[in-house]
């Protein structure tokens, strides 16, 4: 009989946010009158309109496709040569970073692509995540088979958990021991910390030590708007020699629902295959080569248009907007005597739960008292319980109708 | 150190449609001349237009995400509702077929999902691949760890190949020995063959009896004219127990450059996980939902426009325009006396090469004589040499330019 992958009997019940969801529509359902106030401050997902001058491209794009003549089938698995060069040149270059343009693969997603990644990684790896930390590396981690069973909390056996509290400044410690792979995220998901320079030197110093590859989500790179914080794993010495960095148009120029992300690999990078140090860059060419087909040709003009002029200033006052709601959302939560953290350089506020109550207690209570949507921190790790996050992706009015339902309720 | 994947050092130099790139770029460097003459008749890739519906449909869904009201970020990482629906109804329902909406799984690619579907299977199973093949199939089957090393014909270690030839018209012998995952793909790639619906009747038994999976790829399907002709496996009594069906957009939208497929897991599958039959559907959704966002929100809106009045005469049109070329195609080298299989009911025209040469000696001959890039058919697998694929994916002019060249040249 064809056998299944049993790895998947370890995962937990659900994925973080169709649990949300589950319970969203149970209450939802059951309260019809408090439906039409509901406010969704839970999923990271963007809410305001998609640029014009990606529009614009998107469709100029379509219409070259009703022409045969500049009609365009499969395109490059790695992504068109004039989206890598717009991303190695704005996103890198411009800002005296050393990315070339065929170090870019150009993909549908970050999730997929820090999914996907342990594809080109073999067995036996040792794999530090933070804790508190997107579910995505955990599970991609246990459905590869990479760890053993979870304990009560949550906690998979073989992995090596990098707690992140507001002792360190929700920056994981340097740990005692050797490990292979590292995932780190900034700014964070779900805390809305920051890494300094400092922070991440040393972090590129103890990968290179130990042979270690960082993987680096820095999808949120476009709210750093302080000059001194790395917007890139890639600032840092060294680190073209033991890093790959994801990142997305997601949050930047509202892609959720368009999908375009990319991945870096240094051609520098190495790790052991079959006895002897192999580059990286060609394995990830030929995973993607294999078992992908590229980004809609549409989607990559649409990505392109990022990066002209109208783009740029576009992207800026979605950024400002986001940020600006974050901000709303820190202050408030601090009026109300709550402990708060994240919410600068960072679209996420990251609040400890009141005295007695905990993450999912404080998901129902929002959600029953305020109509509020929030995600509990314990759906993110162990270390994230007695917290709660608050997402900024939302439009002006609804932030100020939580700030003010915040303040009514005295959480 | 980190350690990579030292499965990917047993796959061959270049995934096959690399490799022909190499031989043409080469070519065309060397001789500018004939380069401007070059007609590629190898990758099996549209080159008509768009379908109008279609732009129309992508255009509009642009410009809902242009107004914050309508805007829609991340979406069902299985597909729209609208979507798994149109495509249950006009695909399968209308047909008589029983699949409903929620066993469809959009994608943004069937060579993503052959390659993906490897994600929720276990170790040990024993696979069966048709000979030749797909590359994708191998490939993905040598990354995941499921062969041991290739011999010099190709042929890894492990699987089980069942060899597909002029003798049994391109459609394999049931084994004797029992097998867990079998790949069929019909219409095939590359030999243009048909399968019965006696021939796939027995492959459902045989399935059936040994608790195997049939990955089935359908990729083809829109070229089915023959009524008699089976256009999914699931018009096979018994199917739903025991196949999973791949589907695409991108040959009969003409969508490779806009990207969307999708995958039938009906939910009567089951499979052994860890020792006991467990439904396949929720190990796939939950594979999606982890590593996967959904497919761009204009993409399923082109997609769904497939299914109008208009886009389905648009899609009956571009059809009807490749079953030409291949039967002009599939004439010309009968009449030059060359031997010619498929070409009817599917777009592919496999050729048995002539006396003497091998399939990449008339890969190199056509593309220096004829200026004419084919498909070598040991590019697909051991039983492939001795023939080459042509692809009909073309404009009309182009392969009457073709066919004439053939003609002139006689080989």
């Amino acid at each position: 009989m064809a056998k299944l992958n049993d790895n998947f009997l370890k995962l937990k019940a659900g994925y973080l946010f169709p649990e949300i969801g589950r319970r969203v529509g149970a209450f939802t359902e059951a309260n019809p009158t408090a439906a039409a106030r509901l406010i969704r401050c839970g999923i990271g997902d963007v809410t305001e309109a998609l640029p014009l001058s990606v529009r614009n491209a998107m469709k100029a794009a379509v219409d070259e496709l009703g022409d045969r003549h500049t009609f365009r089938g499969y395109g490059p698995e790695q992504g068109y040569d004039f989206l890598r060069e717009a991303i190695a040149k704005n996103m890198y270059q411009a800002r005296g970073v050393g990315v070339e343009a065929d170090e870019i693969f150009v993909s549908d997603g970050s999730k997929c692509d820090t999914g996907n990644i342990l594809d080109i990684f073999g067995k036996g790896n040792k794999i530090a995540i933070t804790d508190p930390v997107y579910p995505v590396y955990v599970d991609t981690n246990v459905m590869a088979g990479n760890t053993g069973e979870a304990d009560a909390s949550g906690a998979f056996d073989g992995l090596v958990y990098l707690p992140c509290t507001a002792e360190n400044d929700f920056v994981p410690a340097i740990p005692d021991e050797s490990v292979d792979l590292i995932y780190l995220c900034y700014p964070n998901n779900p805390t809305g910390a920051t890494a300094t320079r400092e922070q991440l030197e040393a972090w590129v110093a103890y990968a290179r030590k130990h042979g270690s590859i960082i993987l680096y989500d820095a999808a949120y790179e476009a709210f750093v708007k302080d000059e001194s914080v790395p917007r890139s794993i890639f600032e840092i010495e060294g680190a073209r020699e033991c890093a790959i960095e994801f990142r997305s148009f997601s949050k930047n120029g509202g892609f959720t629902g368009v999908r375009c992300a990319f991945t870096v690999v240094p051609k520098e990078l190495k790790a052991d295959c079959g006895g002897e140090p192999k580059a990286v860059h060609p394995l990830w060419s030929r995973r993607q080569s294999t078992k992908f087909n590229g980004v809609s040709y549409p989607v990559q003009r649409a990505a392109e248009a990022l990066f002209s002029e109208e783009g740029k200033a576009e992207v800026d006052e979605l950024i400002e907007h986001y940020l600006g709601n974050a901000s709303l959302l820190r202050e408030t939560c601090e009026e109300i005597g709550l402990e708060v953290y994240g919410g600068v350089n960072a679209p996420y506020v990251w609040v400890r739960c009141p005295e007695g109550i905990d993450s999912w207690g404080m998901f129902d209570r929002m959600l029953e008292k305020a109509n509020v949507v929030i995600t509990p921190g314990a759906g993110f790790g162990a270390a994230g319980e007695g917290f709660f996050r608050i997402s900024a992706f939302n439009s002006r009015a609804n932030v100020e109708e939580v700030c003010s339902r915040l303040k009514a309720e005295k959480f």
